[in-house]
């Protein structure tokens, strides 16, 4: 697939650092952040310098890298011990993606029975957490596309991209290959408010891989749909709970709800990092509520009435039923439920031949 | 009802001039326009200065009187002749909204026949279309408020207030009565992209009032919804089609859709003015698209991508099978259809008794 681009880099290990594209600047500037200890990373994460799932799981990986040098330096003999703050940290710098957890995790994995300076191995371990990202992606991009049926429009929200992940992405993953293979003719882009990922991100990416892009307010969305022009709409996740239910950006429910009402697909694309079995549905899912700032303000403008109180959950829940396709690196999902995930999960990681399960295969629709 | 303000004037006839509070500007700025002629009229409309279905007819009313007084300056003979282009011209100021023409064609009515100086005469006129507009809004808010039922939250979108009327307002004028009555607990508004009319006019007007309000995105109504405690989604309307479909700004569809799923119930508060028994349904309701530049920027910031394609509907659809409710200062018509609409529609303007149609009254379910 060499015909289309993985996008623009959220993050890179350079120099001994890692750099992070400092997404709240975006589009209308392109600077990286360079960060030396777990501390920054943290706060990167929380103050969304860098943003999306797999993203963050990606840069808390490499925050464990930085977290060891510094702890490695303090002290040899303890730094395993001492490391566990750091550890905790960089999982709770936001509340909603699993896939943090999930990264610190297998990085804690790889520090068991570790020798001597440790860097070396983290970072190997890190940089394999990236690499595989983006090779599931890019896998994950093949399978969906696969569904798509005939040529048509598609609707995404939020960004699930590049930026988003450790290249390629996720929804605009499956968005780029689907375009390649020239299923997909436009991309209608929620813009996401608050935080307008949609407008800055989505719409930029998409616009540098010529990939025709229309943007629309949130609220437009089932009028959009009413039109008939949208096939399938295409979002990430950032937890999805063992019977399928998905925690996505805000508005994502309201898309899935509208979507079945107008008898358009809905397609959730994420790594199998982000499924959470531990929850046995999306209502034990926590949902990060974000600053009131984010919906009075503007570009530092105020732009809502003052004295008014806020509502800004980051996230909401889709349930199960109202997903047509679960698409993961390790196979495609039909109608997901609490049995057929955990078939999916119980796949080995390795697996060369994806699977699909709860239906007929990406090899029979496409 | 002393205990319950008519809201922040939007217009107001001072000095031989017509002025308008300047919508754009608020919350931040409380500035009038001051208009003498029916060019600046028109462009004050299709500007945004003033917004809000009634508003618009409103200032058209006034702005005929302008029309007047000049073509009557021009030339007292043939003065109704060309006042016809300033009519046409104070109609298409907008296209959604179908209180324009009403508006203007009440006006043209009264034309008819006048000898001498017409501007006392339209004037009058005037002032009885705006007076009339704010006893209707006080009508609908007692037999609107009579629906509500229990006491609980309620979900309004957009700003139909008194910012959006003659006074007091549409759904702000149930939610007024409401509040007023100890129904409403707390009144959910969403920020309405891209004018933000929900965070900048309706939070404005609630907080004046002391009505508890919170501010939401566009796209968490459906989670607030899954919630439980709205009991209510309450809007306006733009223009009514014969068979209830009811065009409204945007991201009512997607409201309406959502409140159903959730069996929250949803009313429509308009006056029959707004009613267009011309227009079997809504697929013919001319849907206004604005400027890409309302997504682009904010504040005149750009916001978005460069290069981005944009699809910005100033308003949807919502059929009238999604319609709980339909009340007006005729009376209230639950679930719509032609039939209702039409009895409605045959109603006398100033029948003392409201009229219930199609199920209990709102003495009866009050």
């Amino acid at each position: 697939m060499s015909d289309v681009s993985d996008g623009m880099c959220a993050m890179a290990w350079r120099d001994n650092a890692l750099e992070l594209l400092d997404q709240r600047l975006l589009p209308g500037t392109v600077r990286y952040q360079r960060l030396t200890t777990a501390d920054e990373t943290a706060r990167a994460i929380r103050d969304m310098v860098v943003r999306g799932a797999p993203a963050i799981g990606i840069t808390a990986g490499y925050g464990v890298v930085l977290a060891a040098r510094a702890r490695y330096a303090e002290d040899p003999a303890v730094w395993q011990t001492r490391i566990g703050l750091d550890l905790a940290m960089l999982t709770d710098s936001r509340p909603t993606a699993v896939n943090l957890c999930w990264a610190v995790q297998r990085m804690a994995q790889v520090m068991v029975g570790l020798t001597g300076n440790p860097e070396t191995r983290l970072l190997a371990e890190a940089r394999a957490i990236h690499a595989e990202d983006v090779a599931a992606n890019r896998r994950m991009g093949q399978l969906g596309a696969a569904l798509l049926g005939g040529r048509g429009s598609v609707l995404t929200h939020c960004n699930a991209g590049a930026l988003a992940t450790g290249g390629y992405g996720t929804a605009l993953g499956v968005i780029r290959a689907g375009y390649a293979a020239g299923l997909i003719d436009r991309v209608y882009a929620d813009e996401t408010r608050p935080w307008l990922q949609g407008a800055r991100l989505t719409a930029w990416e998409l616009i540098q891989d010529r990939i025709p892009v229309t943007l629309l307010a949130d609220a437009a969305a089932a009028a959009l749909l009413c039109q008939g022009q949208v096939r399938w709409v295409i979002v990430g996740a950032d937890r999805i709970a063992a019977n399928g239910d998905v925690a996505n950006k805000i508005g994502t429910y309201h898309l899935a709800l509208a979507a079945r009402y107008h008898r358009v697909r809905f397609m959730v694309v994420a790594p199998t990092s982000t499924v959470d079995l531990s929850l046995a549905d999306g209502s034990t899912i926590p949902i990060e509520q974000r600053a009131a700032e984010e919906l009075l303000t503007l570009g530092g403008q105020p732009v809502a009435a003052a004295g008014v109180e806020v509502w800004n959950p980051s996230f909401d829940v889709t349930p199960a039923a109202l997903v047509d396709v679960l698409v993961t690196e390790r196979g495609v999902v039909l109608d997901p439920d609490a049995g057929k995930l955990a078939r999916l999960m119980a796949i080995g990681r390795f697996q060369h031949n994806a699977a699909s399960i709860g239906g007929t295969g990406p090899e029979n629709t496409g």
